[in-house]
């Protein structure tokens, strides 16, 4: 069965080919952007525009060679989109299946999600799927991208990076919105995923296929609510995954007025929540409490592994941020332990003498360039030593002088960065339009960068395990 | 008392001439980088560059005629800037007194924060302050901005913005990481203040000028202890000022690891915590809990008032993001109420079948940019009533495609901001590399615009007045 699934969904998401069934060469149509994506991105496989018209009207859309129907296709069709009324997608589903496609994205809305008519067509196109062996993402999904296909079938945004994290959102809307955010923050994607309506392929499937997937190592995953009797597949691959990757879940609804919004939701929502979370951390899972902090820590697997233990070491250029750290961090139940006084000692040898060497250090902003990267690199040194702690905070203040910030930079990629033998994070309070670059020459040497020293202390609290609040 | 330091603070924020002692035309020294700012920033008033060496080796610096003492200048000077070494502190301020300075901003560091001979010297220039009336910023700061008077005597960045908020620092670093990270974040400031070792002139003292700044309409506050007996001017002066202007404060320095850099604490810090909050909050102050809801908050603050109430109604064309802004709002405290069956009819009107009209609403991301933007405008006239909720949240998904995005700007900017009569905030998730100038116009209509719906929700926990946790 896993097999089974694992297959299909290797089909869809690295196709040799595939079919955009309502393909339009109106780019504001949803058949015409998502053709326009796929050719574009630079998909290397097979595309079939199918349009009712082809043939009759015209022969091309957007340049490629169309088709009336997928059964008038000599290849064979991996992956089908549909991006057509609900009603013509019965019809078009059955000459899928007719055509031997297994995969079918049906982008297109008008079903369980508006009401008993809806839901009676939906439970038509399943009968369909089933009929033929035909596996289903959707409908009423954005679609989906593999950055590392070179395969765009969402009708939105171009692929703007590649990376190692999967997005599976139940919300189109959601994963749109992290998707462009992720722009700003700094995220690169390998799979992005709209479930819609979930009437076939869920969570738990996409699951046990990421697992596999060879280009991602850590998975996002937003759900409100996961329909009755759905709880165990879920949790059974979640356990499965996370043995391998982690899997950081936002989960949704947890509000009387929240759930107003989400149809799924009954009975006492803070209890199911606390239920929710209990559960899927005790499968593996990570939960986060808010959108960023949910964008924050896949950066942070992202780009590094996570650790057992809850002892931090800070370092800073600057003392008021480095307290700010500290706050948060005994806040939510890590510990800045004292150094022993041997390490206080050569610290001390390296700082300015109204700095401070215990844990935080403060390397107070004294110097020039070449003094603040040396005293970055060789405390560092002392710091980066698993005896004493389990992960670094790197702290850094400032946007200005530019020769200052890129010496600093300098540090962290060129002696951080090499020799970090401990989860190691940085918190840069600055302006991006001023050293945006130095930060992201930061995040390329696999440091995540965050704005605030809160937000790179939440992050550890997943990072490490370990910690309890 | 008060007369006399709001007279005294006046002519150090709006001076109608200022000397640079120690003043250089090497732009990597600060007493270069402040002249360089305060002549390319635009000061309107006259410039004395003092330097020890001048009428000597040169007759200028950076085009300006230059001194080699206060003493030679013929004209009136309200305020002095010291960026010399501190052993020549003494001296320098002593000519001041004679020159009849009355206020003097001191950037050199050396004296308290260094140890036992540091405090001597700064004992020292207490005295001939005191001696002489004048009143001391610093030392060991980083320096005083006043956006409205061109006055930049900050060693970093240069004014990027003019605003309303005036940002008050204990810790220099958290100023000027704080000043240039407001660049991303839209927050335009007043006057900006770095208060270092504090000999003199504090917190009080300035929240009591400032009260009367016109140009000032919030104010910022990073604190890290207050000195013994200091508290009683400080509430005094927060209960007087908080009376016509919000005070937003970030108290730090609740940790024992954060304790280790900020020397003024002792005893239980924690608990001391909970007494400072509750006493800042009794006289009118409001604590904030992290450096990035500091920001959020001030940015609300310095475009909208706040408001008795605790009912909040949300409008989104995100489903889920909607979800996540009602988790957040019933988390900390405000109520999402669901709108009378007549008002949901009305909404029902307006939105498609399968929206939600019931708070919050859900207009869904159906239609084109028309039906966007009429759907925002429409249903914001019906819930923009006080009888119903007390602020509202704007929640938009997307950065793509920007005609689409665009309306709903226009949405905002034509039919919301113009209407509003409630505090009303946006929650914006996406791009601002691809719909960054449509935030900016938002937030130049007033509405404080943020990237995730829990950071909104945050906020209005703060602009609205009867939230309890």
């Amino acid at each position: 069965m896993n097999e089974d699934v694992i297959e299909t969904l290797k089909r869809i998401f690295y196709p040799r080919s595939v079919a955009v069934i309502g393909a339009s060469s109106d780019p504001n149509k949803i058949g015409g952007m998502i053709l326009n994506n796929l050719i574009k991105d630079g998909y290397k496989g097979t595309i079939y525009p199918i349009n009712i018209r082809c043939g009759r009207d015209f022969s091309e859309i957007s340049g490629v060679k169309c088709y009336s129907s997928v059964k008038e296709v000599q290849g064979e069709i991996d992956v089908a989109v549909l991006a057509i009324p609900a009603k013509y997608v019965p019809q078009a589903l059955v000459e899928c299946g007719e055509k031997g496609v297994k995969g079918a994205i049906i982008i297109s809305s008008g079903f369980a999600e508006t009401g008993e008519e809806g839901a009676k067509l939906q439970k038509e196109i399943l009968q369909i799927a089933k009929k033929f062996g035909i596996r289903i993402i959707g409908p009423n999904c954005m679609g989906i991208v593999n950055a590392h296909a070179n395969l765009n079938l969402w009708f939105g945004l171009r692929i703007f990076r590649r990376g190692n994290i999967a997005l599976i959102s139940q919300s189109g809307a959601i994963a749109d919105g992290f998707y462009s955010w992720a722009i700003d923050e700094n995220l690169a994607f390998s799979i992005v995923v709209s479930l819609g309506n979930r009437a076939d392929i869920d969570e738990g499937d996409l699951l046990t296929f990421l697992k596999e997937d060879p280009y991602t190592n850590v998975i996002g995953l937003y759900i409100e609510g996961l329909p009755a009797g759905m709880g165990k597949k879920f949790l059974r691959a979640l356990r499965e995954v996370t043995t391998v990757k982690p899997v950081v879940v936002l989960k949704a609804g947890r509000s009387s007025s929240g759930a107003r919004v989400s149809l799924s939701h009954t009975g006492s929502l803070a209890g199911m929540y606390e239920v929710y979370k209990a559960a899927i951390n005790q499968y593996g899972g990570i939960v986060v409490e808010s959108s960023e902090e949910f964008m924050d820590v896949l950066k942070a697997l992202s780009l590094i592994k996570r650790k057992k233990g809850k002892r931090l070491a800070i370092i800073s250029n600057s003392g008021g941020l480095a307290i700010l750290a500290s706050d948060e961090a005994e806040k939510i139940g890590l510990s800045v332990p004292e150094f022993p006084i041997e390490v206080q000692k050569k610290i001390l040898g390296i700082i300015p003498p109204f700095g401070n060497p215990k844990n935080p250090v403060d390397i107070t902003a004294q110097g020039g360039p070449e003094d603040q990267k040396n005293m970055y690199c060789k405390v560092f040194d002392i710091i980066n030593d698993e005896t004493l702690v389990d992960a670094v905070l790197v702290i850094v203040e400032g946007s200005y002088p530019y020769d200052l910030m890129n010496a600093i930079k300098d540090a962290i990629c060129h002696c951080i960065a090499p020799k970090k033998k401990l989860p190691t994070v940085v918190a840069w309070v600055g302006s991006k339009r001023l050293v945006g670059d130095l930060i992201n020459e930061v995040e390329e040497r696999g440091l995540p960068v965050y704005p605030s020293p809160e937000r790179a202390v939440r992050v550890l609290k997943h990072v490490l395990t370990g910690v309890k609040e």
